[in-house]
This record gives structure tokens, sequence and C-alpha cells, in this order.
């Protein structure tokens, strides 16, 4: 099943925020609906969100066809979706691959915007080619593996960048354990991580994203593995707030920590981490709890959150750190692997 | 108000876990209700430990005394005690400090225990004296503070360690800003130490636990000072899980890194943090959530957990983490600043 396609003339997707207790899809028709999922993380991951950039400018572009409006309305349509999320570079890149198709007309963009979903699967399967065979290099027998967050097929179109190294390992051979961050706020690693690695059959535990750096130092994994949302010019990392203090766990244990992105989140334009727009989400997602999905048990409910904190204490809630790049092993995309900490350069 | 105190014969105490919307006392006349209470973490915190230790003894003592059974009654019960939890030190350290008035019989061993008590509010406040001439030593002006779970009053008897020389710097003068880590996945620094500041009119901000390193690397907070359940003989410091990743980002950062801990606290029979033993708590803290206290709005129910993993996922739930001694700028205690990273002994 794709996490993210394109049906005659709309986006279908899955609802990720209901995961892993209800498998919903929905269907995008109008560019604000398409901001609107991206927003509420409906569809996350960069290079899902490089498809719905992509698809969503398509959508602008027939929306404009239908109603004989030129090409600065179908621009400044692009636009509103490119700025929908700030950190993510696949976003805007995704709405670039459809724009670049503008002069073919409403028809052709439709088509340069659906050969980015299977260029997806495509990229992200070479990269967890070239993935394995790097941890197959540095690990002997099956590894274990941390990772954080999820990046894996629910990140991308059907297959994932990080998590689809670990599925390429167990696949070709065995994969020992998963160990995965629960990744507060919204909780993707307890949701969607262990969702897939539980349908992929692979055996893994999820730990309170405080005890991610004793999984490393106790000796308990071979490797950290995980996804970005942009990688600077200098090779700094930008990747879901929780990833910078794993690299530092990993570096003091002497653990490889590996970033597997497609060569579409590096960002040349950037000259390091310190120049990213890291976003800024509402305080509510951390000081208050709903439900993920409709539970199995319990009477959590969706929607509506019960608060965790006294009322009036705030919180700051950055969806994203950086990492630096020297505490990077190597940064796998689907065209090579580069030796960041060794000094090699993007 | 006190977290823990002695009335007639038995304790009276906050119910933690139903903080911060519910302010519970309640009533522990046995032993069993002692340790129940105890791991429940309906009484938490290192040095609130040691006096329910002491208490808990004194209350095995009187039962004794009642039902005319001898010393070696009262030494089991007290093991008992002292096993509840096994990584807090003054634990067992306030069972033992009850213990040794057994020879005076049951009076003496309840006026040992509740000397604990006001023992516990001098201890912390010298401590905090000695904390607070630190930290203006470190930082000019008013310091922006990073903290970890709790290790405030209700970790104590009515006045902190790491929360204790945060409410000295407040009281002569000023804090600029608290932040605290949400402390998954019991939230004690999102529902109490939030509490606590809030109480104090300090200005703070939670984060979830994946934001402290990204709090402390983007150079927001001056301090990074936390509390801890054990302080090996090398001077390694075991404390609620999460603590680790936030030195290594302190060390990083070049930001000092300080831990506040009475003399108790330091187990000079333990070489080293590999030595001691982390407690390992049920995964259902982890994959499952259940509201903390009476929530004001919303529906969770406390006690009735929503599950947030897929059916199957299991979790490791290391209550504790190990941060070694050449990370930690200074260990504060009532007596002393011993300065680790320094190079200086416990």
């Amino acid at each position: 099943m794709r996490t993210i396609d394109w049906h005659d003339d709309h986006i279908v997707a899955i609802d990720q925020t209901l995961l892993p207790h209800t498998m919903t899809m929905v269907e995008l028709r109008t560019v604000d609906e398409v901001i609107d999922a991206v927003q509420r993380l409906v569809i996350r991951g960069a290079p899902a969100l490089g498809v719905a950039g992509a698809l969503g400018t398509a959508i602008a572009a027939l929306d404009a066809q239908r109603r004989a409006l030129g090409a600065g309305h179908v621009i400044r349509e692009a636009e509103r979706v490119a700025a929908a999320r700030p950190t993510a570079v696949n976003l805007a890149w995704g709405v670039q691959r459809c724009l670049d198709a503008i002069d073919g007309g409403a028809e052709a963009m439709v088509r340069a915007a659906v050969s980015l979903v299977q260029e997806d699967i495509d990229t992200n399967r070479e990269l967890s080619r070239r993935g394995a065979e790097l941890v197959r290099s540095l690990v002997d027998g099956p590894p274990g593996i941390h990772t954080h967050c999820n990046a894996g097929g629910l990140a991308c179109v059907e297959w994932g960048t990080a998590l689809g190294i670990v599925r390429a390992l167990h696949e070709a051979g065995g994969v020992r354990e998963v160990f995965v961050d629960e990744t507060r706020p919204l909780l993707q690693g307890a949701r969607l991580t262990a969702f897939e690695l539980a349908a992929m059959g692979i055996a893994h535990r999820v730990v309170v994203d405080g005890a991610g750096a004793s999984v490393i130092a106790r000796g308990m994994i071979d490797v950290v593995i995980v996804g970005a949302d942009r990688v600077a010019a200098n090779g700094d990392v930008v990747n879901k707030i929780g990833t910078y203090p794993l690299a530092l766990a990993a570096h003091r244990a002497g653990v490889p920590f590996v970033v597997a992105a497609p060569e579409s989140t590096i960002d040349r334009a950037t000259p390091d981490g310190s120049a990213v727009h890291i976003e800024l989400r509402d305080p509510s997602e951390v000081v208050s709890m709903s439900s993920p999905g409709q539970p199995a048990t319990g009477t959590l409910v969706h929607g509506t959150p019960a608060t965790i904190t006294p009322a009036g204490t705030g919180a700051w809630n950055p969806a994203f750190d950086v990492t630096p790049w020297d505490l990077v092993t190597a940064l796998v995309t689907e065209a090579r692997v580069v030796r960041l900490a060794a000094g090699q350069s993007i």
C-alpha cells in the first residue's frame, strides 16, 4: 500500500495521525486540503512531503485549467504549498519539480508530479541497498539498530530511507533487534515505526526519548540509522527533534551514526545547520496529550487532549534539531555514501 | 506543606501520581502500604525516599512492639522496605538510619526516623545555598537554567536539591527562565517541576525530552542543574533516564553541568556507574499513557491507560541512566562542591 498516491485528479494518502489503531485513507482535492494535511502531519516525512508538494502543485494546475486562470495563479498556489512547512527541503523541491513542467500545461505538470511517485520508490530502494551494504561492512552478523521517529515507508511513498535500510537488511539475512524512540510530542516512533516493524515481523522495542542514549551507551545496538529533513552544504543534518542527543551518545560510545536521505534532501543553498529555519510547532502538542487515533483500549478520544502540565505552564516545541556533520559517520543517498566525520564533503 | 511527614504513628504524604491537577494526601500505616507507595511513585525522589525508608522502618518497629515481636522481625521488615526500589541509595540509607536506633526500642527508632524529616530540610537548604553560590560564580546575571525530572520540594521533605538551588537563586535576586524536560514516561518534569516552578512564580517552559539537547546547544540556558539517585565512588552519577544526553549536550556546548545531591546519595561502596542496579520498570509505562491525575480538561481518566503502540509491541523501560563523572562540572552537597570534571575526587 502506498502512503501517498495519485488517483485520476486527486491525492489519496494514509492519515498518519490515526495510526497505529486506525488505517484510514484521505482524499485531497484542493490546494487548501493539501496544505492542511501537510501542516497537521496527516502526510509527513521528508520524501513523502516532496511527493505531496509535486502532487499538490498538480492539483493547482488542474484547478487553474478548469477555471481558465494563468500561470501566475499556479505559481502563487505552488508557493503556498511550498511554504506549508518550513524545514523539510523536499517539500519545496517537489513543488519545483512539478513547476518545471509548467510550459507544457496542466497535463505535463500532472505527469511530472506523478513520475515522482515511482521515482521515490526507486530512489529509496537504491538508497537502502547502499545503506545495507554499508551496515554489513560495519557490523558482523545481524545488527542491532537504533532509530528515531519514522523514516519508513510511511515517510515516503512505500519504501523507507532509514527504515528502508532496516528492511533491506532484514530481507537479506536478518536484523537482531530494532530499538526506536517513541519521539514525543507526536509519537511517530511508537506509533508509526513500531507499526511498520511489526508488519515486517522485525523484533523491536520502543523506548522513551530520554532512554535512547542509554540503549547506545549500554552496548545494546551496533549502529544508529536515522533519516533527515534537510542536509546542509557542510553536512549538518536537520532531523526530528531528539536526533542530536543520539548522535552525541553514538559518538561517545564509538557506535556508527548513519543518516539515510535521498539526494533531494541535500540543500546546497544552505551553508550549515544554523541557517536552517527550524519549525516551532504549537506548545499544545507538548503540554497536552491526545490519543493516537482510536485506541484499542482506554478512554483517550482523538482530538480531546488532556492537559499534562499545571494551568499556565507553556512549552517550547521545536520540531527538529541540528546534528553537526562531525558526528555523522556516513550519509547514505541513492547515489553514494559520504563519510562526513572522516572529512568527506557533500 | 511537607511532601512527606510523620503524624503520631503513621506517614502522611502527597500522592505525587495525581499532581498537578489534584492535591491529595495519603496516610500510610503499614509496611506494605509504604512499599506500595514507593513502588507506585506516590512517594519518589531520592531524599524523600530516604525519609520514607526511615519512617517505614519506624512503622515496622511500632508494629513489632504492638504484636510483641522481636528485633528479627523488625530487621526483616526493614529489609523489605529497603528493597522496594533498587537504584536510589537513599532508601536503604534511611532504613539504616532508623535501624541504628534498634537497641533503644520502638520509641528510639521513631525518634531517629522523625529526626530525618528536619535533617532533610536543613541539608537541602544548605546544599541550595552552596549551589546558588556556585552558579553565581559561573554565570553573570540571572541565569537561564535547564533541569530534568523533579529534584524539588516534592522529591524531598519540603526544600529541593536541584530545584532548591533554583529556589535559592530566585529568592536571592532572580532566575531568567527554567526549561524542564517533560521526563517520560511518568512526566515528573511536566507535572511536578512545572507545578513547583509555577507555585514559586518562576518563568519556565516545558520541552519534550528530545529537545533538551537543543535548549542547551542553542544557547538558551547558562547552566544545567539536576539531582541524583546515586553517586558512585568515582563520581559517576545515576539519575532519571534522560539525564545522560543532557550532560553530553552540555559538554559539547561548554555549558556547566551541575549535580545537586545530599551526602547521603553518595555510595562509596559502589565503584562506578556500571556497578549500579538500574531499575527496569514495567513496559506498560511506555507503551500506554494514563492521565496525570484528574485532568483539567479532556477525557483522560487516571488508571485507564490508552495504548500508543501497535498490539504486541514491547518496550525497554530503564528508570535511570549513568552520567560519567568527566561530564559533571560540579557535584554540590550540603558539605562541599566537588569539581569532578576537573579531577577532584569524592
